[in-house]
């Protein structure tokens, strides 16, 4: 399990959110108090929209509380749209490739979660892809690959539709394998103009996600776990929700798997 | 390209033959003299057999030249047979899965070389393995999807014959994806008994091969390049060749292809 | 606050107390339970002895728990006389010439504690080695400080003495800068033969330090946190003690500071 | 020996100097043309003014040629005065502490060449330092702590003075140690609004030094060696120079070293 923050609204120094506040993303790396495990220390990553249409990215395999890089960074770069991440890996080896964000064209993802039974699912799930979102794989992670399969299922055009239906393919993938379908899915995605989340879980028990205003106003955070204490208004999502933020505000939906066709597209 | 060396022999410290000679594989990862590019910094790795029957596997990102773990380890580590390589990648990124020596079970494995038009059949090959040996799948280059093809191939009971057939699964994935076969292998690998090399290239220009005494005779090297240059007794091994080393001695035999199957497996 | 383990007795594969116990040092560089802090995840080092009068090192500044390098290494070497360490920092940076253990010819150095106020007296300490310590050092810890006092001090010949005038020169310092002595100091070294141990602390608040005997006798295991909790026969070790063990028998003495000169060297 | 570049002018994305040339400083680290090694894979740095007084800073250990981060970086990043660095070590671990540029408050240093002798007057070197200069010394490169030797002079009011009272200390730290005073000096700093270069050697032979007009002259660069070669109106610095650029102008003046009292700060 991971922890990770976003933000959308006027342009902030990064370091406002990612390292400054006192229970900051930073601090949960070392500390974090909503997930099953305290310590995300397998690598972090930060993907930021500024003047190109495709995020900037910086990722490495560091404990986030160690990387002066990241500092230095948080402090200098301003954006009024980005997506961090702190890992404590499920499975999957300590590696760039397999840190987040994933960053495919304009579009970034980030998650926090499993695909349960992942190993006995993966090789048909991979399968699954066109040539094209095939050969983006980088790493060997389950939350590159549910990426991967968002893309595949339409992303650009419909993000709520694209996430139904590949959730709907993990499930059938699942079913296939003869196992129990067992998804934890808290994840947060953005192409630079809209940020959405997703908060869903198989068994109903989804990790967290609130969400927040940040400072007067001027902009909201997505957060799998809070980064202040000391009231806030932070808002707990409810499970099975899609929540889509843009400049004119935020709308929250239910979410619920689609079912989908789960083809062997190779031959 | 990158460049290799491999022992086998009495123990000897691994310094002996990586970092001490004048032209040492160290050296050859700054300013190689018979490869493509002169330098190769782009990882290395060590794969060593001692006291278990599967190897010691040590590999990283950083250049050979500037890994002071790699110097201490080398100087420490006495072995009778092992495989060093020092990384210049044709494509896949600096990770230390990207790195040779790959390793599976008592095999060890590293290459010189490259597909040509990976990118073209990489799909296929991959689809062809066995689950078994998909599942060993760690990183993204061509060397390592190589040594998978030789797995399952039967490299335990037959190496020259499974390298054949893997040579034989490229070349067939060439054609049907409608390019030219362009395949340049000079590798080398070991069950911890033998030591194997093979020389061959679809084009028939294959990266250069030598064998040669170390030392007082007690034990002989294989190697993409000389590691000394004042004379020693270096023999090149002609292209198409297939070499087994044992401590009972050298054993060259022609290489050639053998046609193979390029069945899917995945279903 | 960091962890470590040491070993002295029939050589035995490293994994058998560092990676294979319960509650190993990888397990403890996680969730530590006697330490202040529980992660342990700012790098971490071995040092080991083998058929060179001089250890083998090995360090690095990922977490413990996820190079897959140690493992390896791990499960591969055996020794008779090793030291391992997982660091937690306590200021200076992550590095390798951070990470313990230090080496120094044949002598080998790792700590659990620090030099409270240590900016404001590093420099007197530093200008207080001789030139031929002072060059050899490389990071800019507290620890690797203090293992060049005790060298300074004569650690050759005389390994308690030189511990107790090197936490004198500590505490000197600390007097001429106006502060209170604040050193906590619990400490393995070596040099290939002899095993030693310190603990010791200013404020009497001394880090836990436990010797227990490893598997059948055949060796014995001196540790800042036992690394299996069914019983065992661990012992802990009073606070202000020094212990050497050899493989004629462990010997536990009272350790003091000494007085000694903190004359400049440099001129 | 390592190569440089740095710009002054309209913001520009960093990729136009730093990746996109044709001989790019990416490109120079793996075949530099002017330099004694044409390899600089011993890490890399980049330092940038943008909302801050202070920059931002990046570096790290792996070549240039294979960090995907830096790339990323470089592609999203705009600024108006930079300044980038790839790493030929002379001595000094492979370390992010050492490697260029350094940074010191509002002010930035990277270097090409080295102090001859190094390890003979380091230490002399070191105890010419205020106490609140020495603090900020984070690595053990010979550059490093001539920009802390500068500090040390007065960088912050008169730049071409605090460069020739460094450069004098170390002339005399070479002859009170007897040895022939041998520092090579091709360096450039910042200190957010002025870019400045200095070209010396005590010998004569100093590193080289362009500077050109870059694009529509929207801006200047100052290089150790033109990352364009079709023409370009690069011109050649010579020896014994000191340069400063604004957006008003540049100005070259004659450089030389200036006595300077090398007195033992500790005490």
């Amino acid at each position: 399990m991971c922890r990770w923050a976003a933000y959308l609204g006027e342009a902030v120094f990064l370091e406002d959110i990612i390292t400054a506040p006192c229970h900051s993303l930073i601090a949960q790396s070392h500390c974090a108090q909503e997930a099953k495990s305290p310590t995300n220390g397998d690598g972090f990553g930060l993907a930021w929209y500024g003047d190109r249409s495709e995020p900037g990215l910086y990722r490495d395999i560091l404990p986030a509380w160690s990387d002066p890089n990241l500092k230095s960074l948080c402090r200098q770069i301003k954006s009024g749209l980005f997506l961090a991440h702190v890992r404590a890996s499920t499975g999957g080896a300590t590696s760039r490739m397999n840190c987040h964000p994933f960053v495919s064209g304009r579009w970034s993802f980030m998650h926090n979660g499993q695909i349960g039974g992942f190993e006995k699912i993966r090789r048909t799930l991979e399968n699954s892809l066109s040539d094209e979102v095939f050969d983006q794989r980088e790493g060997t992670t389950d939350s590159e690959l549910f990426f991967l399969l968002m893309i595949d299922q339409g992303l650009a055009g419909d993000p709520l539709g694209a996430v139904s239906r590949a959730t709907g393919r993990v499930i059938e993938a699942s079913r296939r394998a003869g196992i129990e379908p067992a998804l934890k899915l808290t994840a947060a995605f953005s192409d630079g103009q809209a940020l959405h989340a997703v908060r869903y879980a198989t068994d109903g028990h989804a990790p967290t996600l609130y969400t927040g205003a940040f400072a007067r106003r001027a902009g909201r955070c997505i957060v799998s776990e809070p980064f202040d204490r000391d009231g806030g208004d932070w808002q707990a999502i409810p499970p099975s929700s899609f929540v889509t933020m843009t400049k004119a505000g935020t709308d929250i939906r239910p979410f619920a798997p689609a079912a989908a066709k789960l083809a062997m597209v190779v031959g």
